[in-house]
């Protein structure tokens, strides 16, 4: 079904959407009901998809879902050259090994998201492998050293003096000449993209091909807000486990979860606008809004049960292991007193007797450390938490 | 025969040399009387060959009469992609059918230089013309754009605005793939060729082949002292006439005498070092050194005969046209005159009537004008030269 309906339309070319160019045209086609070529690249350079990504292969996804043909491109042979668009300096390069096996593992992370049924999937050692360093260095002529360094990756690079490989100049025509091997329509990339998929058009143009429109996504922080990194584990793949993804999202900066509630879930754009409301009127605890986003998010990689348990293990583990905010406060009179005084004088035990049972039976903590001896002479710091049983609470003030 | 005589090879390295490396590696080489594979690089941009170029290819030519291979590389192929060594801006590509054209033309010029019998002679699309793009990215995987582009003239040009061709910074890659094509053992070049031949012997290491060492040339400037340019005229070719090449180094500036007896002249270093030493001691008119020099040049791309010819018709020319330097002044009292009085009162003749006569003969020039009229009423200007006949001049004050 083609999305012959505006509104349809409207929501495909603006959730998530950075820029599009040229969208009167875009528009247009999409109205006609052509069925166009969409285009979305990946380099196999690491085993996973992190969400980032998978937002716009989301995107695409909803172009599959109205119709058009989702062209996805493993770039096996780009993949040795290096995108610089998300590099700060020159990385390794996977062995030709390592990046099969990623491309492997990464048709099965496509797979829980697109309709890999109805999608061409090309790997463009296709027709990069064997094309001729001539023809590169004639398309090459159309393009300045300025042009491709002065993009803002290199030039951070360059003013920092960290070396730009000469290699990694070329990248954006490669992946234009991938535009113009499938004839894409439309390309689709995340918002470091933008350089290379406006170069793609021009490849097109050379090649006289009509140039594909471009569309770019929002960038996807980090859930502490930072670039995701891997030094910082600061982002979800789609490979990571239930918990991992819930835990990630639980973590969350709130200020974050209405971006990542509409680049990562598939909630539709009412109900998302619904809890950006509740959350900017503080009428909903952003814990609950991070619970539902993370069992989506769960749901969508590992399906409704493993999205349920994932939830039901949360409230376990975190909510029982949760500190009341209301905690008592105990002002101590010595820095250093025998624990079952201790717990008599913070009436967590009613009596010197109680007070031993529940430390031999190992129901004292403090600091999170079980306390076992009712002899000890503890040493106690402002700030230490006594932990009495499951449920009481008091913080030690000297 | 090889230069198995150490003043002979000190020659060899010495004269018209700025910058060799590695120097003693080199001259191991050459006493060890091993036969070398010398490479000279041309790209076909232009008809004709200038005194600079063939400076390099003398020196390519004293190689081959100590027994060495001379290896010309003629770049049918990389004229396409265009070095940037002696570039202030991006120039125009030469068609494939000028550049065909231009290597033909090549050949007659080289031939008045080296001994083509004798050399080895590549056009460098037989290996680059079928270069996989591949490995051109794997190559320059080992450069870094920024090595590429703060290389001398690129510097310029970035820092001028100027664009910069994105295959124009692959350049010194292919120029160091014919280094490896050849397996060249040294490689000549001019002084601007100096980063190139560098890069030459990176490839080849990258390569597994022992790096060639790299010989430069001095820079030979225009005979008016600017860097030669086809829009100033200030260069002479291998083609030029012999009255032109006669008449350029004629019209050389004194200061640039002894570089070019040193560059363009087959005269024995011994030689050269007499008329350096006779002109710093101002023993000797630098017009002669340059009628010794011209003929010399002429002597070398058309012959003696030529040379002898073009020089006699210089004296005839030239030096019967020469105004005398201790010109007569005559002082006019008006600003007008008649013609004839002129001559009178000037004592170029001594009556009127031999006034008339040689006016009336076409015998009587106002700055170079005739005057054949009698009775003309001529306007004096001061400076204007008076010439009657063929010896008389006289300058006009007023």
């Amino acid at each position: 079904m083609m999305p012959n309906n505006k509104t349809q339309i409207k929501e495909l070319l603006q959730r998530g959407v950075e820029h599009i160019f040229d969208r009167e045209h875009l528009e247009k086609r999409l109205l006609s009901g052509k069925k166009l070529r969409i285009k979305y690249g990946i380099d196999p350079t690491g085993p996973s998809i992190h969400l980032g990504r998978a937002a716009s292969l989301w995107k695409l996804r909803d172009f599959q879902d109205t119709g058009h043909k989702a062209v996805i491109i493993l770039g096996d042979f780009t993949v040795r050259i290096g995108d610089a668009s998300d590099k700060q300096a020159m990385r390794r390069i996977p062995t030709r090994q390592e990046s099969e096996e990623y491309a492997k593992k990464y048709q099965n992370q496509l797979a829980k998201i697109l309709d890999l049924h109805r999608a061409e999937i090309r790997y463009n050692s296709e027709w990069l492998s064997c094309l001729r360093a001539d023809e590169l260095l004639g398309l090459a002529e159309h393009f300045t050293a300025q042009q491709m360094v002065q993009r803002r990756n290199f030039k951070e690079r360059w003013e920092a003096g960290r070396p730009i490989g000469l290699q990694e100049t070329f990248y954006p025509l490669l992946q234009g000449l991938d535009s113009k091997a499938v004839k894409a329509d439309l390309e689709i990339g995340g918002s470091d993209q933008l350089f290379n998929l406006q170069i793609g058009r021009e490849v097109q143009r050379l090649y006289r091909q009509e140039p594909q429109d471009i569309m770019t996504l929002r960038m996807l922080v980090g859930t502490d807000g930072r670039k995701m990194s891997t030094s910082w584990g600061n982002f979800i793949t789609v490979l990571d486990s239930p918990k991992d993804q819930l835990g990630k999202i639980m973590a969350l900066k709130d200020e974050l979860l209405g971006e990542y509630l509409e680049l990562c879930s598939r909630l539709p754009a009412s109900e998302i606008m619904r809890l950006r409301n509740l959350l900017a009127a503080k009428r909903v605890n952003p814990i609950e809004v991070k619970l539902l986003l993370g069992q989506k998010i769960v749901e969508l990689y590992h399906g409704t049960k493993a999205a349920a348990a994932a939830a039901k293990e949360f409230e376990r583990v975190f909510r029982q292991k949760r500190m009341p905010s209301d905690m008592r406060k105990f002002k101590a009179r010595q820095k250093r007193m025998n624990l079952t005084d201790l717990l008599v004088e913070t009436k967590c035990a009613i009596s010197k007797s109680e007070a031993r049972r529940v430390i031999q039976q190992k129901g004292v903590k403090i600091d999170g450390v079980v306390h076992d001896d009712w002899k000890e002479e503890v040493a106690l710091k402002s700030g230490a938490v006594l932990k009495v049983g499951k449920k009481k609470f008091v913080k030690i003030a000297i």
